[in-house]
């Protein structure tokens, strides 16, 4: 290991994958890894803390930040902005601590193209990734129902064409694994180590 | 993880940098990972074991493999032949085992010519990755004689230029922790993963 300063990663991935619980986990048994907080203009609902979940801003505080270029990335769902504060997650970084985003993967393509040392790691269901040996395997539906299952699943995971990794979240301890031995060998990597002295 | 093909890696390396420890390390604990045996012309040491250490061959049957190309990569050191026979890494990778070639830097060059999936690892001792932080830490050496001292750093380096990772081995669990971590990250790339169904 070389590098002293963290990693960047953000974890996607399509509904069901497990990302609260297998980011949880990852965050509670790797002390270098530290969960970034979003900020949002949407009320806080019950039991949730701010600057914990999320830091709660005003409309105009958001538009603000985003006039500033203080956002990593940021979008609007249902009439409310959410987005990624920049400034903590450079701190965090050069602290030598990873941080993690747990965003979309439009998210994570406006993430990498800001920083491009952002490492992106796609996870996934394993009825996903095993989905046509499944569906042959099992001989039993038609060539045409195959088809349209695949494509459903195509779909799905169209928008990971950018991602560097992709982590099976068949077990949550081995996708915890998985992410923490990606975070240790992409320190490890010589694109963030040059050797020139 | 998704890929159930083993990783193929080459491991390489300044005299120094403690090749052997810790790639005997990384074998012993993970049980996944296998060394290649090199063939070789020399004839065997007290204490070799073939089949272990290398396969002895006679030159004729080396260049036939040569010939037949068998071989991945070969050198010739002091009247010697030494080389990687290709048939054992794909039976091992094709098991799902991770196959370490402990091998220079001309070798490792010649795998990635061949295996575009090849894992380069580069090993290097602690004082060359510190080497400047150190020799201006301490603020006791001229602007020169840092110069010339980097300068042989840089030309022992020179080498890795295109090599994926670099390992530095300050502490032998460390070091194959981070190898252990790469060839598990490595097995999560999306380039070993397409994601076309």
């Amino acid at each position: 290991m070389r590098t002293n300063n963290g990693v960047l990663a953000v974890v996607s991935g399509p509904s069901g994958a497990g990302k609260g619980t297998v980011v949880s986990a990852l965050i509670n048994s790797c002390g270098s890894c530290f969960l970034s907080v979003s900020a949002t203009t949407r009320p806080p609902r019950e039991g949730e803390i701010p600057g914990k979940h999320y830091n709660f801003v005003s409309r105009d505080e958001f538009e603000d930040m985003i006039k500033k270029g203080e956002l990593l990335e940021y979008a609007e769902y249902a009439g409310n902005y959410y987005g990624t504060p920049r400034r903590d997650i450079d701190l965090l970084l050069s602290e030598g601590k990873d941080v993690i985003l747990e965003i979309d993967m439009q998210g994570g393509t406006m993430v990498r193209e800001k920083r491009a040392d952002a490492v992106l790691i796609f996870l996934t269901p394993p009825l996903i990734g095993d989905i046509e040996k499944r569906l042959r395997g099992r001989n039993t539906e038609s060539e045409d129902s195959i088809k349209k299952r695949l494509e459903t699943a195509r779909r799905e995971l169209s928008g990971a064409g950018s991602y560097d990794y992709i982590v099976i979240n068949d077990s949550v301890d081995m996708a915890v694994e998985d992410i923490r031995c990606i975070l240790r060998a992409e320190r490890c990597s010589a694109s963030r180590n040059p050797l020139a002295l």
